[in-house]
């Protein structure tokens, strides 16, 4: 089957936008139209709500943010003349019934808005809420441009030729009847360390199916906690990956329909530790940046945690804006002082030491007469977290610095750390990875020389809040606790399938209420950086007043 | 039009449910069962999702749960010999496309679950995510019952007969072409302060269109932040009012289809201040029995949050396990100390005083040598509402009491409190409540006597966190603030519309800007009590790192 594709040159602009920020996402993309058209394209391609940014949220239930999108994008409209372009954005459904918006592709060329095609397929799981705010689109056009007709889709409308289909419609097969000559798919696919696969496995099953080249525009970039990591793709007719774009970056590729190369190089497959590093650090990165802040601090324990969370954060902001205080307490080793002071030199970081015994000290003189002489527990212990806690929230609010919170997935899961304590901050780094993988990650960091002290690494995790603590005293061992953790988190496995698998009766029932007795302290923690298919937070939406497994 | 009922008698059920405690649930229906068949009834009709609880959330992920529910419910079939119900539960789509969970009604009868009805009509708005789980109905029947043909339905499957249609097909019209001779409609319809009116409203233009008795079977109940009013209808074919069930209390009534009153005495509607008096009263009492505590703890100002806090806890757990304990700092007034004092007196509650002063000092030495001879600023009123916090904290867990959170809503819109400070606690009471209406609420508890000092009430706000602070100082009078609050967030307006109505220009960007820079504070609160068409938490679902009126 041959389309005739008259010399076409396609760019795919990736870009990182900012919610909500017009200005800036219009202007980058008139800046990136201008490239395109010194590149020599005809048609450039963004992704989907891009003049929004994604996700909008309930933002979109304001008349006056859907206006501002339209007028935003007719000002990127006017910068297309002898080039057209994609751009995603919402638009106002004009009919009496169904929700008020869709989420719409925008086709604009001679210097307007001309044509406007709407989405079908709304995902409305884990992190996705998009019924929330959009009609489903029923009505569907080719855009002839050019002479070639283009079949112009976004995001989840290419997504349903999988095992378990989500929607009884399949919007290719509606714009098929149009004979169309070249799928454009416009997109907002956030990471988590297997999609880039799942991406390229669902662009291809398009291009086996439709027989047409396909080009596929990604968002990249931090949106709080949604991770996007670009890899926008492009396929020729006969379903080979002839371009694959920057991973974590800003990027724009043109392509000439009429000399598809016949099979790009594809890049070397990263590791899923190497995936997690990178999008970690752009999380970082891209949160400090949108927020208009440039230095982070942290509480450096001498523990893993807290000194993968530094040299991610030494990484993404650079070392001199990453302020590392040490809390020793009278429970705190003197390895972990000299295990986080050497983290901190070999950074060039900038540390301070405070110890916390004389606060806690006041706080223990104070509560005396009204703590009715019960024994030292876990309020004691709760105490001196909350005093770090108190300590680096002043140094955060007297300089500006934004608090990393160092907590990872598995403590976050069974409720092992402190609310208001160890569990502050302005964005969780590593709350969405398993322990086990924490240290995977701190593997990796020391790939090409030590930077966090292979002590660290090795020594057996203690939270050091009384005498001689391990949390292997009141945890499983991690790699047990995180097998159970993904089964039940990752694959809603109920108890009985898991310790069919061979796990421990009593540790599962104990892990898994563990898990949902804790919701309460989750329900207050920060923003987690996501990684996985199932991170905690938007994605996981739990009751916390329930009596399920628990 | 006359339809033949056979005289058969119809029970609403209206009970408090816990959410995967199906053991709790399934033995409430089973006596509601036996106390409905006492009382001659031939039908007894429970809520949506009752034998789950509602929202059950991403619980409705695990087939575990799904699995439970239908065992559960085969269990309450059990007790239905001589007697039907309708039961609301969660059931699995056996068809290959779409959703993989319908929203249902379980007809039970003889026994056994006889038959299964689908909700249509998917709410996906505000503090609702149905369709993150369930497929919509597309196919309608009724049930055969003694003779009698009933139409059943779903909460949201009778809702669109109003202005704006969220939905293309409308169920009863459907279940009209079988000639049904009643309608019942089992609910999950949380509470806000004018939902009762609305839920009369919908249920007379069902019976106004279809010309058919209705039976409106509604939760009762918190579910942490989602407050169930009951409220259950009955209503005769003219549209009259039948039967209007208890609000925030559990109630069965029984109605004879052939002796429908022509009219029943509808109750006096109470005004809005009661209403949101009983509700958080409700939820602060249901948030400790589900979760299993008796006592609460909270710090009392001598402020009018706090002090309102206080008298609501008393309410609803008693005056002995609410214990309040005062903190002053070196900035308190002598009349803070006393007004908190006299309340805790009047209502007979535990108190204690502890001060803070130390503490800070502590604080403040070993924070010195870092905060760099720089001024006294926000960082050091935080280290006294985080010492505060911590003291507060150190006591919940010590005794086991859950810290009741005071934030209202003003504050809480605004970012005018301190995270890991005064913003700490397991459930959030007043931050639905708008300052000008804790005034009212304070004045509404006063109603018969004085038990919140009217001092309390008629000194100007303030935080005393520096000395002669006022709410004033840094924030404009709450009537004028309250309002623009009020467009923003409720009405979802847009600065132009908000000055357009008479705000002054800056005082409506710069209070815009305070809630939406505000929104990461927020994201880590306690969940709130909800009692209006917009409260902040699962309904409102905004980024974080956005830049829209910032």
């Amino acid at each position: 089957m041959h389309h005739n594709t008259k010399g076409m040159k396609i760019a795919i602009a990736q870009l990182n936008y900012h919610i909500g920020n017009f200005e800036s996402n219009q202007n980058k993309m008139i800046s990136a139209i201008a490239d395109a058209k010194k590149q020599g394209a005809d048609l450039v391609v963004f992704a989907e709500l891009a003049i929004s940014g994604y996700p909008p949220r309930d933002f979109l239930e304001f008349d006056d943010f859907i206006e501002r999108c339209w007028i935003a994008t007719e000002e990127v409209a006017k910068h297309c003349t002898d080039i057209a372009a994609v751009v995603g954005l919402p638009t106002k459904n004009k009919v009496s019934v169904g929700k008020s918006l869709y989420n719409s592709a925008a086709f604009l060329n001679e210097g307007k808005i001309q044509d406007v095609l709407h989405k079908s397929l709304l995902p409305t799981y884990d992190i996705f809420d998009e019924y929330r705010y959009f009609e489903p689109n029923t009505d569907f056009h080719c855009v002839n441009y050019k002479g070639t007709k283009l079949a112009i889709t976004v995001c989840e409308d290419i997504w349903n030729l999988g095992v378990q289909d989500l929607y009884k419609i399949k919007p290719m097969d509606e714009l098929m009847k149009e004979n169309p000559e070249v799928m454009i798919n416009i997109a907002a696919s956030p990471f988590h360390y297997e999609q880039a696969e799942r991406r390229k496995m669902i662009m291809k099953a398009n291009v086996d199916k439709y027989h047409l080249p396909i080009f596929y525009a990604n968002h990249v970039g931090a949106q709080t906690e949604l991770l996007f990591d670009g890899g926008s793709l492009a396929y020729n007719a006969h379903g080979e990956l002839v371009g694959d774009l920057k991973y974590f970056e800003e990027d724009l590729q043109v392509f000439d329909l009429n000399q598809l190369p016949e099979k790009a190089e594809s890049k070397a497959k990263p590791s899923k530790i190497a995936l997690i590093h990178d999008a970690l650090v752009m999380g970082i990165k891209n949160y400090f940046q949108k927020l208009g802040f440039k230095q982070a601090i942290l509480g450096l324990s001498g523990g893993i945690d807290s000194a993968v969370t530094m040299a991610l954060a030494a990484e993404a902001l650079g070392s001199e804006n990453v302020r590392a205080i040490l809390l020793p307490s009278q429970y705190s080793s003197d390895h972990s002082i000299k295990d986080a002071e050497d983290l901190a030199k070999k950074l060039g970081s900038p540390y301070q030491i405070i110890p916390i015994k004389t606060i806690f000290e006041s706080f223990e003189k104070e509560l005396k007469p009204h703590f009715e002489n019960l024994p030292f527990n876990i309020a004691e212990e709760n105490i001196q977290a909350r005093t770090r806690g108190v300590l680096l929230m002043a140094l955060s609010n007297k300089f500006g610095y934004i608090l990393l919170n160092t907590s990872n997935k598995s403590e976050s899961a069974v409720g092992y750390g402190t609310l208001y304590g160890d569990m502050n901050g302005g964005l969780s780094v590593l709350g969405d990875v398993y322990k086990v993988d924490v240290f995977e990650l701190a593997r990796y960091i020391n790939r090409n020389e030590e930077i966090i002290p292979w002590n660290t690494i090795n020594k057996p995790p203690s939270a050091e809040l009384r005498p001689d603590q391990k949390d292997s005293d009141s945890l499983p061992e991690y790699e047990i606790l995180d097998s159970i953790l993904f089964q039940y988190i990752e694959k809603r496995k109920g108890p009985r399938e898991i310790i069919e698998m061979g796990f421990d009766e009593a540790l599962v029932n104990r892990v898994l209420k563990l898990v949902n007795t804790n919701e309460y302290k989750r329900y207050q923690t920060p923003p987690i950086l996501r990684v996985s298919t199932k991170a905690f937070g938007m994605g996981r939406r739990m009751p916390i007043v329930a009596k399920y497994l628990s």
